[in-house]
This record gives C-alpha cells, sequence and structure tokens, in this order.
C-alpha cells in the first residue's frame, strides 16, 4: 500500500491516510477481505505519529471501510465498503442525515394554512392585513401604466439595492419620522423577514448573544435558530423592555444585537415612549451594540401622537430601521426596506446580491408609482379607521365578556391585542377550546423562546369584521370562564396601562 | 468586589467573571482607578484555576475595561471603559469591525452596471437576455387579467413552497426533460440564485467540501465563501467535469455536494453527454454524495438532440435539480425552481419560511398563465433561433478574425463561449484593451477560486446583435493580436469540439 502525504496541503494528515486508502477501496487495488497494516506499522512507514494512524482508522472504521477485530488487524469490509448499497439496489438518500447544523436548530414548523382563513372561522389568530380592504382597483390601473412604459427593462436584471426610484422616495418618507437618511442609507428587500436574514447573516457568528423582547415576534425565532445565535430574551413590561434587565444583560453577555419592535409590539401591541426609547439607545451605546428596530407597523396607530422611531435619534449610525408594505399594504408584493449606515447598507447589498440578485423591479415601480399618486396614504386613512373602530370593539367586548382575572393592553394602534389569562388557564388549551367553537387565536408560547405553554395569548383583530368581534370575545370569554378555577375570577377587571 | 458565578448557566466561568466586572463598571461601583484583585487572590476566593481569572482579564483588556501595570496589579480604565465614546461625543459605529465570519468571507464585489449596457457598447460580457426581444405585450394581458380575477388574494400572504398551480405546472413541464416529479417535488424560488442559498442553507456546515466545475458560475463563489464551505475545483475538459479526478477529489475529500451545469455549461459552453452524465451520477451514488444540477439554459439549445437531465436518471433522490425562467424568459421576475426529494424539499420550504416567506404570488400566477396559454414555448422557439444565428455568425466571426493559437468552444446552445488564448495572452489585459475600444467581455478569472489571472475569456452573446458581433469579434481579433508574442500565434485555428 502506497501514500503518499502532502505536507502543505492543509488538510490533515489523518484525513489524507484515510483519503488515498478509501481511494484504493474505490478502484479496486484494496478488494473485500484485504488485510490493512497495523497502525503501529503503517505509523513506522509513513514516519508519523501512531495516534494519527489510528484517528484515519477511526474515520474508515466509522464510513464502512473496514473492520477490525481483536488479534486479527484490521481489513476491507465487502461490497466496496458501500453500506448504502443495499443488494445492488441503490437505496433513496436520507437527506434528513445531511441537514447543516443550522438547519437543525431551525424548527420545522410551517403553518398548515397560508393567506385568509375562510370567513366562517372567527380568526384572532394572524397578523395579515384584511385582503377585503385591499386597493386592488388602484393598483391594477398603475402596474399597466408601469409594463406598457417600462416593460422590458422591469423585466430585465435589475440593481441589488433596489430601483433607485423607490430608494428615493423611502428616504424621503423616512423624514415623516424624523428620520434623515439619504437614498444611499436604503435597502429594498423581500419583506421584513429578508431583511431579518441579511442582517443576520452580515453580523451573527454562532454563538453571538442576540437580545429579543420576551414575548416576541414568533417568526425570528427560527431564523435566529439557524444563525445558532445565543437568544436571550429580556422581559415585556406594560412600558416596554425591561431596561434595567436590559442593561444586566448587555454587561454579562455583550450581546451582538438588540432586537427591538417599539411601536405596536408583536404580541404584546405595547407602544413604547419616546424616553424609553432613549434610555435604550443610550444603554445601546454605552456598550456599543447594534439596535435593529423593527418599524413593522409604523404606518398603524390609531389614536395618541405619533413618538419618533429609536432611529430618528440616532447620530451614530447604530440603529437599522425595518419597515415593510406588508401590514399597512399588499404582503403579497414581499417588499420591505432597511434604512442603515451606508456602509453597512453596502454589505447587506452584497449579501442580497448573492442571495437573490435583487427584488422584482417591476413591483417596485408599480409600488412607487402607487405611493408617489398618494394612492398608500389614502389606503392608510381608510385601514387606521377601520381598525380604530375593531380595536375599540375589541376592548369593550373583552371588558364585557371576559371573567375577572383577565388583563390585557390597550394598543394606541397595530393589530395586537395581548391577553393574560386568570391564573390557572392554560393559553395552549384556551386556544384548543376556542377553536372547537370556531375562533382562531394565537396562544402565547408561540412568542417566547421555551414554547412553554403560559397564560397568555395574543388577539388580533386585523382580519375580523365588528360582528366577528363580538361573537369571538363572547365566545373567548366563556371558554375562559369554563377553564378557570374558581378563586382565579376574584378582583376587578385590570387593563394594562398603555403608553 | 462580589462575583457570583453560575454553574448551570452553560457560560463559561471566565467571561461571567468578565461579565460581573463590566456590570460594576457600567453602574459605577468600579470606578477609573479603581484596582481589581490579582489574578491568583481572585482566583482563590472564587475558587477557581488561576487561568480562568487570567482570560477573563484578558478579555477585559481587549475590550478596554482594565489596564494592567507589571508590578502594580489590574486598575479600571478611565472613562467608564468605554473606548468607543470619545470625549463625551458618541463616534460612529464601525460596521466593518461587526461583521460575521461568512460575511468577511463573502467577496463584496456588485458590478457597478445593473440591467443591460447602452446600445453604443458591444457588449459580450453578460448573460443576460436580450430585452428587445422580451415578449413584453402578452405578459402584461395577461397580468391584467390575472389581477382583475385575483388581485386580492394574490396580494395576500401565500404559501412558502410556492403557489400550487405554478408547482403543478412546473412538475409537468419537466417531463419533457424525462424527469418524473409530483407537485410535492417542487418548490418555487427567487431565481435559481436563491435555489443556490437556500440548499447551501439546508445542507453545508462551515469546512464542507463543495466540489465546482473549474472554470464554474461566477455569483456561486461568493456564496460558498459565505457558507465557509472548502471549495474544490475539479477541472472542465472539452467533454465536461473531469471524471477521474472527480472520482479522486470524493474519494479523498468526502465532498457535501457536487455542483455541475451540465447543458451549455457557465462559462465554458460545453454540454455533456448522456454517458458522462450518467458515470457522474454513479460516481455520487458509490461515494453517497449529492448532486446540484443547474438547468439554468435547458431551454436554450439550437442544435443537436436533446440531452437528458443528470436528474431524469436518479432514482435514489440524490439529484436536486434547479431551474429559472431568468435565461429564457424575464429575470426580472425572479422565479426559478427546486426539484428533488420530498423530504429536502418540505426542509427547503421551512428554509424560504424563514428566509423571506415566499415569492410574489402575482408573479407567480401571471407566469402560470403566460406558460399555460403557450407564450412561453412561441418565445423560446423565436429566441433559439435569433440565439442559433448569433452563434453561428460568432464561431465564424472567430475563424476569420481570431490570429491562429486562439481555440474556442462550439456550443451547441445557450449563450457563452470560451476562449483558450494563445500562449502569454492575458485574459484581464485583453478585458481591459477590449474596453478601450467599447467591446465588453468578462475575463477568465471571474470564473476561478482563484481569482488568478488566466488565458481565457467567455463571450456571451445574449444581447449583441448580428452587426455589433462582427465589429466586436474583429476588435478582440485584432486586440489579441496586438498582445500575443509571435510564436504563439503559429499553429492551426484549433476548435475544441463539442458533444
Amino acid at each position: 500500500m502506497i501514500i503518499q502525504l502532502a505536507a502543505d496541503s492543509g488538510e490533515p494528515i489523518y484525513q489524507q491516510i484515510a483519503g488515498v486508502i478509501k481511494e484504493q477501496v474505490h478502484r479496486g487495488s484494496l478488494k473485500p477481505g484485504d488485510r490493512i497494516p497495523s497502525s503501529r506499522d503503517l505509523a513506522a512507514t509513513l514516519g508519523v505519529n501512531r495516534t494519527t494512524v489510528c484517528l484515519a482508522y477511526d474515520e474508515l472504521r466509522r464510513s464502512g471501510y473496514i473492520q477490525s477485530h481483536v488479534g486479527r488487524g484490521s481489513s476491507v469490509v465487502g461490497a466496496n465498503g458501500q453500506r448504502w448499497l443495499k443488494g445492488g439496489q441503490e437505496s433513496e438518500v436520507n437527506w434528513d442525515s445531511l441537514l447543516s447544523t443550522g438547519m437543525l436548530n431551525l424548527t420545522r414548523r410551517i403553518p398548515a394554512r397560508d393567506g385568509a382563513a375562510p370567513r366562517a372561522w372567527l380568526d384572532f389568530s394572524r397578523l395579515i392585513p384584511d385582503q377585503t380592504l385591499f386597493p386592488v382597483k388602484p393598483f391594477e390601473g398603475i402596474l399597466k401604466g408601469v409594463i406598457r412604459q417600462r416593460g422590458a427593462a422591469l423585466l430585465q436584471y435589475g440593481p441589488a439595492l433596489g430601483l433607485p426610484e423607490l430608494r428615493a422616495l423611502i428616504a424621503r418618507r423616512m423624514q415623516r419620522w424624523g428620520i434623515q437618511a439619504t437614498d444611499e442609507e436604503v435597502i429594498i428587500v423581500n419583506g421584513a423577514q429578508q431583511g431579518m436574514d441579511l442582517v443576520f447573516k452580515a453580523l451573527i457568528n454562532a454563538g453571538d448573544a442576540v437580545v429579543v423582547e420576551s414575548p416576541t415576534y414568533s417568526n425570528i425565532l427560527p431564523l435566529l435558530g439557524f444563525y445558532q445565535a445565543r437568544v436571550v430574551g429580556v422581559p415585556m413590561t406594560a412600558q416596554g423592555l425591561d431596561l434595567d434587565s436590559l442593561r444586566s444583560v448587555a454587561a454579562r453577555r455583550s450581546p451582538k444585537l438588540i432586537y427591538t419592535i417599539p411601536n405596536f409590539q408583536n404580541p404584546t401591541g405595547i407602544c413604547t415612549s419616546e424616553a424609553h426609547r432613549r434610555q435604550l439607545l443610550s444603554i445601546a451605546s454605552e456598550f456599543n451594540v447594534p439596535i435593529l428596530e423593527d418599524g413593522y407597523e409604523e404606518d398603524l396607530r390609531t389614536s395618541g401622537k405619533n413618538v419618533r422611531p429609536i432611529k430618528a435619534a440616532d447620530r451614530a449610525g447604530r440603529v437599522i430601521y425595518l419597515g415593510t408594505f406588508s401590514k399597512g399594504l399588499f404582503p403579497g408584493l414581499r417588499i420591505g426596506w432597511i434604512v442603515a449606515h451606508r456602509t453597512l447598507i453596502e454589505t447587506l447589498g452584497a449579501a442580497k446580491f448573492s442571495t437573490d440578485y435583487h427584488t422584482s423591479l417591476l413591483l417596485q415601480a408599480a409600488l412607487t408609482e402607487f405611493i408617489s399618486q398618494g394612492h398608500y396614504d389614502r389606503h392608510l386613512k381608510r385601514l387606521q379607521k377601520v381598525l380604530a373602530r375593531r380595536l375599540q370593539l375589541t376592548l369593550r367586548s373583552m371588558k364585557e365578556y371576559f371573567p375577572r382575572g383577565a388583563r390585557w393592553t390597550l394598543p394606541a394602534g397595530g393589530y395586537s391585542v395581548w391577553v393574560t389569562l386568570p391564573p390557572g388557564v392554560s393559553g395552549r388549551q384556551l386556544a384548543l377550546d376556542a377553536r372547537h367553537q370556531g375562533v382562531l387565536i394565537a396562544p402565547g408560547e408561540h412568542f417566547f423562546q421555551s414554547s412553554e405553554d403560559s397564560g397568555s395569548f395574543r388577539l388580533s383583530v386585523s382580519t375580523v369584521s365588528e360582528t366577528q368581534i363580538r361573537q369571538g370575545i363572547q365566545l373567548l370569554g366563556k371558554a375562559i370562564a369554563a377553564q378557570a378555577p374558581p378563586q382565579s375570577l376574584r378582583g376587578g377587571v385590570a387593563e394594562l396601562p398603555h403608553v
């Protein structure tokens, strides 16, 4: 057996040895049953440490090329060492055994249902906009005009960072929120979700600590799992992320990123004050941690005064702002954006280029025109009115129908209300019970890293009519009461104040 | 100084120690100038190994919290240890210092130009379809009909795996190539590039060996860099991937994946024979390696008989087939697909769901209708005719104008011709010289992992008119001759045979 070792190949010696032996098995110069030298002899021949040869033999045994017997040495296994060939017939590839570590960490759960539920359900479970309100007609007209005028160019490859006119439009619109951004500080992505994926690609190494609110947006958790981040949940209070806990976590865990949703937080609906935002930014500055600010429902305020995003106070380029058209307009466009420091935007552009080149130009152009002509703002006004009525009715109905001991948030906008159940009532069980009555809710466990049952749930008012709200809340109230131990229902109906 | 260690926190002890000290600095209980215990004393107090304390102090020194002086021990650094605050004024975040290892490995080069070059250029450099041939008119009509009939539903969230009718249509169309796939074995992605990203997400761990053809598709290399794969280039011969080298690499490096482009390979234009494909699959089976088969120009044959994809012979679910509408139709749609074993498709669906939820439903629906009504096949016929004329003219012109010593491939379809320059001529220099004459080519170095200058270049005939071809090839011929040392021009014009 001739083995030539290449000292400068960068490949460990034991792998080189194992590789050569595998090759000889496959070439047929080593045949089933052939003896191979003892590790002592081969080590002496090659002038390497015996341990190295043992490592090579271990690898060969593990992958089924050789077998060893005490006192008889090692020999080549039958059938060319090809365990995956069963009786000459190739068996199916076992894909589950080939998955990457990241993929194994990604909770592989795709919801069975996509899009809206049939109208017969009372669906309080999902944060999807109400498609019966979609301004389809004006979008149809604009799409037609855009493709007629610039069709060929818009169906060609395009810039990774996005259509220049949409980047410029978004930079201008960010000024409404006090964010001063140039066009070069904007990248267009396939919805906020891809924004997160690109940001994590750019910043997260396996083992990095990432702070999230607890509870938080459920679909960020599997993605952080994929990147093998150590997710550190910081509790939400009625005022937002608990800042004392955050400070302590920032000091002890040196997080790589803080993910926060200051407006109409998912799932609690809580909106933080300007003071809270300033303190959060100041803690992030003190510990030199970037902030990923998710402004997914920035446009959905229904009462009270606008609070400026954290990004508006950011002078150091520390805040990465995520925006989307999926909650206030059409999720199906798959268009969102990131505003961040120009250096980071360029890096994200390179990540986007190698990930999927760019977002559809045709849809970007149509959206630009749609917004420029004022259709988006008109739609928002209408949506905010409908949403305000639904939120108020939901809160009134809960007061009327929910048993004592239940508490909830009072959101000033957005789609989510967070309900804390009376002691002893399980969110998971309630979701099951309610489902039997045709009412869908999102149990609290979806929004915690632990996925443990919690005495809470999220109510989304995004797709329910006013009749459905009254009906659904009444049914939920009964289901809660049925589950609650009698003593837990004492005490007044408590409402968590909103900011 | 009180330090409580949590044995079961999962966090290394030295990090816990460093964390507590950082926290005390930030809280102000340790002030600038304060002495901290010697590593020996602290180790004794805590009952831990002194090395552990030294590690903690190293970390604190590195991050600027403490300084040490021989004989005087260690003390807390001024200004709360916050090096990133300069004179109370927060300086800009240094984003380049925060990038992930994967991102650092991704060559960050976005081409300056997107889309087609101005017509004044003779652009042989890019594999982008000719937008003057785009069937925009019928697509416009179909898009209008689709949005009118199903607008709201198509602008809503949708299924991660793709629009069911498009998955079914693609499964049916794959039968033309002898691929038997069910709808469940198809996922819709944002072009073949996202297909690669999702496949790598699902399968590649840092350090995994991935086989690519050498030369290969240039934009797969930065992506493999991101996933920290060890890229192993196997040389291309005139018959395709060198199978002896592949066998040897498969045996010695245990690759996780083999990436191959059997039809109109990018950049060589080489199409492999059915026998070659069968052998490739057999080697992959023998070593139990999955194949990623890129069928990006499957639809662009201009002469000779179709050769079935490797996937058509795959009985074990070993081959992952990538398809796209970016070369034969509209790149701007950003729609491609993967056909693979159902288990892998489900996994890819979970990856897609957490990456960007799904691909635009509106564009998927319009594309389905466009293909179903026969527009795509009609367009392909027209495109194939134009392409055949361009390829033939290119080959005739090269024969006429290129100096002796140059060799090239004779593709039976697709957009690429690969030219090997006479000895001593640099592809890089030629690309620069040609640019001065208004001719753009892609120098060979773009397609090799090493990025070293090579005596070769890729000619793409996708967007050049017949007049431009004659003109461009003539200019290129002169530029080659001007660079070639006289002795290299001896010998006949050699054409690499195509299969």
